[in-house]
């Protein structure tokens, strides 16, 4: 019971009661949350990218693993582009994310795609199969970044 | 191929030839990788908490996600605590994670298995199987960081 109290205590500030924010207590913890979940998967393409690219063994296991990894991120980080937090911390968020939703939602819907081409990919533990979807991936993140991110 | 080159020069120097950094390219890395999936997996369970909590409505679809995207979080920093990562930048580390390994891992196989348990329970969509399973996830989250995290 006291872990259970611990827990309560631990976690229960975490949810607001401020609608626009819905599941983030405060807008810093929006941004935080999404540029944690964009370091992890940055990583875990990285690593298999590496492989592709030779500068790291081929290790099929692994690169299953992280396109995993990096294929369940791409579902998370979408509900923390919390509408007004492009002007809190240091986010490199445009306003254009919520004045051209239609358009950062297709993205977010096509990144997801390509990251679940890249993992299914990565299942089959061809590094040639892995090639041919990596540049979805990485076309995709750059699209995104250039329309979306600040420089 | 512009995006393939992009994500390989993106991604290219991840990887660490270093063999204690592993997966790292620097420790830095490894702090901020673990750091951000905590984060991430403190924050899907404390949505959680704060339904069981009664201070936010019991919404069975978003516990469910939630508990899923905290059990998924649970099997990803260990490889992250890198031996020396301890001295790095603002991290909590204790030098205790890799003095104790055991005792470490043993923590670390625990936590994963509280939150199978916990995102099990979610699936049910019973609020009382939820609350069933959250102290032993508090109590395995307590138990790490009093013995492994510095105050």
């Amino acid at each position: 019971m006291k872990a259970f109290v611990t827990v309560m205590a631990l976690t229960g500030a975490l949810l607001s009661s401020t609608p626009v924010l819905a599941q983030f207590a405060k807008p810093e913890d929006a941004v935080r949350y999404r540029q944690s979940v964009m370091f992890i998967m940055q990583y875990n393409v990285g690593r298999v990218a590496a492989m592709v690219q030779g500068k790291a063994p081929f290790d099929a296991k692994v690169a299953a693993e992280s396109a995993a990894n990096a294929e369940f991120m791409s579902k998370l980080p979408w509900p923390a582009y919390v509408a007004g937090t492009d002007k809190v911390g240091n986010t490199r968020a445009k306003p254009e994310i919520w004045s051209d939703a239609a358009k950062f939602n297709e993205t977010a819907e096509k990144l997801q795609a390509e990251m679940a081409k890249f993992s299914a990919a990565a299942k089959t533990g061809s590094l040639d199969n892995i090639k041919a979807t990596l540049g979805g991936v990485g076309g995709t993140c750059k699209s995104c970044h250039d329309n979306f991110r600040k420089d």
